[in-house]
């Protein structure tokens, strides 16, 4: 399997990836939300990312990673791990080239989010629920195949892309005081951090994190990564472990974490949408969720917020009791 | 209760509601969701009213009533009967000129809608559930404060301020072969025929009606208004009767109206949920409804699309058991 070393990505590559993604990526709309404004106490600026293709700000990395190889590189086509927005958006995004998708998929995954990922025409691969296991298979089908590998984070192609986002809110012209982006991996905490140092060096950036999966809350306390929690939240797609290369982006940038528990999650999720009228994923939730718990910090400010993914299942949630309390 | 001849809006109407609604009212998106292009066979281009202000388009008329009437007429406030988006549109728009504004609701009115026009700072006055005893209120009202009769749809200064969604989305330079509206009173399908014939006379106008409340449907093929039909339809937005100038207005334009049942419009609202992530009430979802039902009419065309509003109760839908089948 072709692998690369890996060296941080420049300011210049979030600027390539936007050229090199344009045709195939939707630039999201910001959305203002008047009545979550006067709640927040500032001004809240939606970077649309759940009406990015793929329902999430994944498609972007994934898109950047794709059309980055050469066309030797990209003949055997792209191989991951991921049973969630990564791996659809990695299908689609081979799928705007014409080449391969593997997908190696743990045997616990929801049948619904691998739907999902074939209805892009990926090939799944199962393997057991654990980290080695997902990582052999990957690297199995790498070498039979010659499928590149492009990891959902610690990757520089894939920070790059997931940095357009925050490159497009920054270019607004809104003029933010402040970003705040939910992190999981931190693919699009590290992206986002570039984005800011190339336009808007003042913006202060903020990773929203729940405190089930708090990893990097605790790294960036301690100063090196915390590899050992097990996560537990609502929030799907913030459970993965911050990568080596993302925790070294954002330390050296100076973000900070704030930490936000599950039931003021669910409350934000439920007013984007009740208010909003934004179908959006809990995770996509953390970013609004900081905010309202930290509203004097961010009195008066132009404050940006990416919404991450609307890849949400409303039937699961209410079946799991995640909207009570959501009568209008 | 001053009241007002019925002259009909002119074009040169709309336009002036656009600049005086401007300060209050939100330019919402027009929306592009890829996936239900694929599936409807034509390119949809969604007007997001549902992010208007008070969720619904009906601000613009509400709005520009509001804002029409001179010092010594807006004084003494409005009056108007509506247990729906009308009621909380005027209220809104009340609030925003500082005057007041009272609302005739009937009895059977559902609590939760009760309390966004109250929570708007307007005055409830409770009436039997009817419509004479909903008109007697209102004019009883209307004499006792002078406030003026913003009536939900046949009024020309609400018809006018509903045009400019349609005035916003013409301009926008797509060149639309066709634009589907939702139509129950027909407030918003008599100003969007009228933006029509003054920026774009080759687009056809469709209008989005329920099975259950097919009023105007009976009406246009039989050539004068049908008024005896009972609705019954899980489209709360549609429920009303066309209005006697929205008729005229409709008829003279050519409209064409689609019947579409519920069983359609809510598989519709299922895909703006899912695939859109637009929380949007079953009203709206009636113009994809229709799309999708003569696909082959459609087939190819630019297609203009009001999402007239978002105020749904996602609760109050699964109840009532309207989400089943909504797993994604």
């Amino acid at each position: 399997m072709p692998s690369q070393a890996f060296a941080p990505p420049a300011f210049a590559d979030v600027l390539a990836a936007a050229a090199r993604i344009a045709p195939h990526a939707h630039a999201t709309p910001v959305l203002r939300m008047r009545s979550l404004d006067a709640l927040a106490g500032c001004a809240l600026h939606f970077k649309a990312e759940h009406l990015q293709r793929g329902g999430a700000f994944k498609f972007r990395g994934a898109c950047n990673a794709v059309w980055s190889l050469d066309p030797e590189q990209a003949a055997p086509g792209v191989v991951t791990h991921s049973s969630g927005n990564h791996g659809a958006a990695l299908a689609l995004a081979a799928a705007t080239r014409g080449i391969a998708c593997h997908v190696v998929v743990p045997e616990n995954a929801v049948a619904a989010k691998l739907a999902a990922i074939t209805a892009y025409g990926a090939t799944l691969h199962r393997c057991e629920a654990n980290l080695a296991a997902r990582e052999a298979a990957c690297a199995a089908v790498g070498q039979r195949t010659g499928a590149t590998l492009v990891h959902p984070y610690a990757d520089a192609r894939v920070i790059a892309g997931q940095g357009t986002a925050a490159l497009e809110l920054l270019n607004a012209g809104i003029g933010l005081d402040a970003l705040v982006v939910p992190v999981g991996g931190g693919g699009l905490g590290a992206g986002t951090a570039i984005a800011i140092a190339g336009v808007s060096p003042s913006t202060r950036l903020f990773l929203a994190e729940p405190a089930g999966a708090a990893d990097t809350a605790a790294s960036l306390a301690r100063g090196a990564r915390v590899t050992d929690i097990v996560p537990e939240t609502v929030c799907d797609g913030l459970r993965a472990t911050l990568g080596a290369p993302n925790f070294d982006i954002l330390r050296a940038a100076g973000a900070e974490a704030i930490t936000v528990d599950d039931a003021g999650t669910l409350a934000a999720m439920r007013l984007l949408w009740q208010r909003g009228k934004q179908l959006v994923e809990p995770s996509s939730a953390t970013a609004l969720a900081a905010v309202l718990q930290q509203r004097e910090r961010f009195a008066g400010l132009r404050v940006g917020i990416v919404i991450s993914g609307g890849n949400v299942d409303p039937h699961a949630l209410y079946e799991a009791g995640a909207l009570h309390g959501a009568r209008a």
